[in-house]
């Protein structure tokens, strides 16, 4: 397996997550201090358009200057919030979900009615 | 922001597309030691389905259980030997990216045609 392809495509999954993480922030920013502009940029954000996170900046860059560079500060500060805790996170919560396919797996196995015989006295 | 939350949440993502990952390593691996359950587990693993990696997990851990454990198993080794590289591909990354946006639009700026009349000689 190509750790390295895995590693960088991981990466670029990531921004784009934090990048429609970083619009949902300014979102609810703007709707305390300027609610037009807010939905506004909801309606911009649609779905389609945020699942290529920097194809969305470019085109918010070419309308909207301020907020593409306000939504680029914020999930430049998103990154280094989290990326400290990331890698224990993600290797903990790993572990436990995968303990705990385990253990449904176990559980649904002993609910099974016993076939064969019973053992003898 | 609640950056706990966006931490949390950024993980969970993170683990689904670890699963998904790991899920391609298993159908390469199985294409060279047995093509057949390479097919049955390509055909098993639709897009519906493996966006959601815990349910993907817990449906294959009931038609077949040793695909599943095994997927669990790379996954974790994914996750190990990713995430230490992970915090920094991602400032590293996201900064690039940014830098990018800006600069790209500098250059659409200056290649603006100048509008007003030509200062004077």
């Amino acid at each position: 397996m190509d750790i390295k392809r895995i590693a960088k495509a991981t990466t670029q999954t990531l921004i784009s997550y934090l990048t429609y993480q970083a619009v949902r922030v300014v979102i609810e920013q703007l709707k305390e201090t300027d609610p037009p502009r807010s939905l506004w940029l909801h309606q911009f954000s649609t779905q389609e358009r945020i699942q290529d996170g920097e194809g969305y900046l470019r085109d918010l860059m070419g309308s909207h200057k301020e907020l593409a560079l306000r939504i680029m500060t914020v999930r430049a500060h998103l990154a280094e919030e989290i990326s400290e805790f990331l890698p224990e996170m993600l290797t903990t919560e790993i572990q436990a979900a995968n303990a705990q396919h385990r253990r449904h797996y176990l559980e649904r196995l002993t609910q099974l009615p016993l076939t064969g015989d019973p053992p003898d006295p």
